[in-house]
């Protein structure tokens, strides 16, 4: 049973329905081509990378740090100890999150196009401290899932002590840009018709070696499948 | 022959003699047993590094974008179209570059010990604009041979107008800090004798793939050294 209003109503969109770039700002100006507007494309490029760089303002400066992160549908959680300077400095004020994956070195006949194989995020907004702690918790399963899949369930889960210690923030994925190269160089035709030079995409990839297990494991404890998988990936 | 004045004079001290975390902000203050103070190791993380975020800030918002970059000495280069918003916006102002090498992933017993292994340089300055035509060059062969071994020397160098067209940003390596975690998690004792989880390292690892010739070679182009080295390493 349905009144007209409700009928003719949008139905609610999910996440990934979100066009991207709506600001000018997350908007790339240099090589629009490498722009691209599918919410899909950004989840997979921030759920691949293991690392993202927080940027906050502090002063008049800025202040660039590494951090693990998961996400949950539309919002990217960053955590750390609650007293991290750079946690606080984000709470609240805006910050910028960028996730790159760097695919490949491009060499090109020319050393001006010579250039990156690579697929950029950059997320813009004012970072919310989340202190609900429902969501805190799910926010910290988010990223320990995120960072090492499986840990969740085999390790002991965080104390009420440990999260009071845990700062997270969270970060609506509305304004977020995604940029991504791929392909051979782009020389220009004459440095082609020169052959002089040899050209072509040196791939990067990023690799898991064999788990090293704390020396204090007991003597023959076996390293679990969550881990031994990912290994062998 | 030397006077007495040259005789006591402090000998020039060569740019690695110089400390890093000179400053509040570039000293870490969460986790100090891991910031490091040789100069010599920052200089082999950024040289390590494939790529480096820069932060500057634009309006009140902090700005993120990955770049590739070289090192001469006790200067970083980045470099760009001479159109880009990052560098017009980091010109003479106060930029953070930021270079993270993730070397592990920290399986701890308690999801609250988990952690990653890492080296990470956070540089603070005021970038400066390169215009001095030399200077500009040899930061751009700094980048190249930076990024891509072998190439400055392999392909065309730049003309006068690619050079034009081309932004250089010099940041000093005055005010810098290195943090640095290795080894085996560090979980409670508690959660230690319980021995309920896994814990070790799964080590993380950059590896380059083969290279994919750029299709427009002529057909039979050999793979120059260079290059082949680097696939193999």
């Amino acid at each position: 049973m349905s009144t007209v209003s409700e009928s003719t109503r949008t139905p609610p969109r999910s996440a990934s329905d979100r066009p991207l770039s709506p600001t000018d700002r997350s908007t790339p100006r240099r090589h629009r081509e490498r722009g691209r507007r599918d919410r899909d494309e950004l989840y997979a490029v921030l759920d691949e990378a293991l690392i993202c760089h927080l940027g906050v303002v502090s002063g008049a400066a800025p202040i660039v740090l590494p951090t693990c992160f998961g996400r949950v549908d539309d919002v990217l959680y960053l955590h750390g100890s609650s007293g991290a300077a750079s946690l606080r400095t984000g709470v609240g004020a805006p910050v910028c999150v960028t996730v790159t994956l760097l695919d490949g070195l491009v060499y090109a006949r020319s050393v001006f196009s010579h250039s990156a194989n690579y697929r950029s995020a950059v997320v813009h907004g004012n970072a919310r401290p989340v202190t609900d702690p429902a969501e805190k918790l799910a926010a910290l399963r988010a990223i320990v899932e995120h960072t090492t899949p499986g840990s969740w369930e085999h390790a002991r889960q965080p104390t009420t002590k440990e999260l009071a210690a845990t700062g997270v923030l969270a970060l609506d994925l509305g304004e977020a840009s995604l940029k991504v190269r791929t392909g051979p160089p782009g020389d220009e035709d004459a440095d082609v018709a020169t052959g002089a030079a040899w050209a072509g995409v040196l791939p990067v990839r990023t690799t898991f070696g064999e788990p090293a297990p704390c020396p204090l494991l007991p003597a023959g404890a076996a390293t679990p499948s969550h881990v031994t998988e990912r290994a062998g990936a």
